[in-house]
């Protein structure tokens, strides 16, 4: 087991009416000089507008006696002009915290928005690793899409629409300060949406699942027993219980979960997979949801020979495949087909011919993937490796 | 699923040499004004001095520029005479920070100290469900035994030596701002230290897992996922593998989690198991753990009748009972007797004989366990339920 440091400060706030209690909690963080206390509430202004969640904050808002400035049109893969736009406003009117409403986009454009603030520069050095943010406004969050894990998680993904890049930064600083979660604001999501959150979130778990570190038994457990649970669940969902509460409640929780660092503890995560489907996503604005159900199961193939026990496990223990009918091998290859699978129950693609993706455009996305060197650490991936990737995504 | 709120700001270093951070961690809480920063640093005086642990940390608070003023003699139990010496010392030397290197009951000790200080009247009053904590002094960890789960925990216990009471507090407040773990710091446990803390954690686990509330699932998951791990790797380490790192380490971090209420978000906990233990440890000055290995398998004979299929659940995902070979009550059984043959394999005792407690004493114990109204949730429990149950451990 790796040494290592786990410090998660988000306050989950969980359950059914909590989106209630946003302007008390919001309250806590005004300066005790008793000055007005606004904050930029960001969000997309599409469903969370027409749902009458907006107006509901507003209204706790209001009742704390707590002032906003709103900012929406945040859209998928949020963009780097929205955050300029976000800190630019900030700046004008001297907002000194950020409220969240809506999903992973929304709270990754809060989450850039606040590092950017205080900083002298361009926000977009450090996507690209030319400078680390020394602070950032506190950032809360009202969730309506369990998926990125943003709502307790230190990352952003952003896209710089100048060539289309889409990177990640990962501070301590812009983690959120508190987070709502109410289960009942996902009934309505559409179900694509549900399915492609239900994916990333799984894959959170994969990108940390998969490791060489030998003994972390427990944490192993941990990822298999969400995993698990997110199986079990998504299939409650997709079997006419949109209305699920405990269905609901149980993927909101495992969105977050997935994604605070609790299920890498002792062990390094890969995130191979991620920045191959960054690129998908980058380059057809496909959801990363579904960009991440076309890639994961081919990076999982991929690996195959590398580390044949490692997948068996995975296929036995999270898919319930039993090892004592195959060989290692064919375990592993029963695992990935059984999640491919379930993948496809949730209507997700599973291949570039699903998606109807251009197959070439494959050299030049391996390409960009590597833009930094080598990615991944579970093993290591050049170019010709992503292509690899690539093309067994694209049978 | 219930509503609930989850808030684990307790920083976790976790690792070999960690201990030798704590000065820069310490020092970040120093009072921004300059002046010199002393805290109280707060150990038993026994084995963690002759280990040269304490000796370690003063180097390391040395090097940072933190001063300390010194209390030892804690003891397992730990006495509210103590507590109420840390306090004066406290306010005497104008202290703002304590440093617990220990165990639970440095630990618990520290954190009472820290909730006194600040309060003008007596700390017992806590305990006593008077009144409540509005602050404390922050209190920080390093850690020497895995079982209590103190070290990320918003609880403490404390003995009032007039008239054996020990009684419980928990409060946000005095949750431990950040815990050092070092797994190789617990190699030279005493055996049945070791056996007591693994009996103790994998108690808090238990008193989250038996609960009512339906569709807890993942949490579900994630408990029997640690039950699970606490069991093989605390074998590793009774099979010759005192020196085990990755063992130690899984057990360490798996104590953590039991309880930081990770393992009881969405339900209920019930905590009847831990106040019938207590009234033995307080009357019989027998180690927690060891209580608990007597009173735990008891307590679950007790309910088999109320909640068959939940045991039998217990008996086929944490002890490998296969149920396709029982009905539900036998395989609840049999779980329970597997249970009680680990607890033995460890040196435990699961009995009053086993531990050579005066069964006399089982309807004072009774009376008092119950002093403040039926106790339990999973199950409200009585005098005569509790008596009912000491029966049962004394069998």
């Amino acid at each position: 087991m790796q040494n290592f440091e786990y410090w998660n400060r988000t306050k989950i706030i969980f359950g059914k009416n909590t989106e209630q209690k946003v302007g008390e909690e919001t309250l806590q963080y005004a300066e005790k000089d008793g000055t007005a206390f606004r904050v930029l509430l960001h969000h997309s202004g599409g469903s969370s507008v027409k749902s009458g969640l907006i107006g509901k904050v507003k209204d706790s808002l209001k009742a704390a006696g707590v002032g906003w400035v709103e900012l929406d049109g945040v859209k998928p893969n949020p963009r780097l002009s929205k955050v300029y736009e976000g800190i630019e406003l900030c700046r004008k009117e001297k907002l000194r915290f950020i409220l969240a409403v809506g999903g992973g986009s929304v709270i990754d454009s809060a989450k850039a928005i606040a590092a950017g603030v205080p900083y002298s520069g361009d926000v977009w050095d450090f996507f690209e690793r030319k400078a680390s943010p020394s602070g950032a406004l506190p950032v809360a969050v009202v969730l309506t899409i369990p998926a990125a894990g943003s709502e307790s998680s230190v990352s952003t993904v952003i896209t710089n629409e100048q060539g289309s890049w889409k990177r990640g930064l990962n501070a301590e600083c812009i983690r959120p300060v508190f987070t709502i979660m109410n289960p009942e604001l996902t009934y309505s999501l559409p179900a694509y949406q549900s399915a492609c959150g239900i994916c990333d979130m799984f894959a959170h778990i994969m990108e940390r699942y998969f490791t060489k570190e030998p003994n972390v038994e427990l944490t192993d457990e941990l990822c298999e027993g969400t995993m698990r649970a997110i199986i079990r669940n998504a299939r409650r969902i997709f079997s006419g219980g949109e209305r699920d509460y405990s269905a609901r409640a149980e993927i909101m929780w495992a969105g977050a979960l997935a994604h605070n660092n609790l299920l890498s503890t002792g062990r390094v995560s890969d995130w191979a997979s991620h920045a191959i489907e960054h690129e998908l996503s980058a380059l057809f604005d496909i959801t990363h949801g579904a960009g991440l159900s076309i890639v994961f199961p081919a990076w999982i193939k991929y690996n195959i020979k590398e580390d044949t026990k490692r997948i068996a496990r995975f296929a036995a223990k999270v898919w319930g495949v039993d090892g004592a009918y195959y060989d290692y091998e064919q375990a592993a290859l029963e695992g990935i087909f059984r999640m491919k699978n379930f993948f496809k129950s949730l209507g997700l693609p599973v291949s570039f011919a699903d998606a109807k993706l251009d197959t070439g455009k494959i050299p030049e996305m391996s390409k960009r993937a590597v833009t930094f060197g080598p990615i991944g650490q579970y093993r290591k991936l050049n170019e010709a490796d992503v292509e690899a990737i690539y093309r067994l995504a694209a049978e």
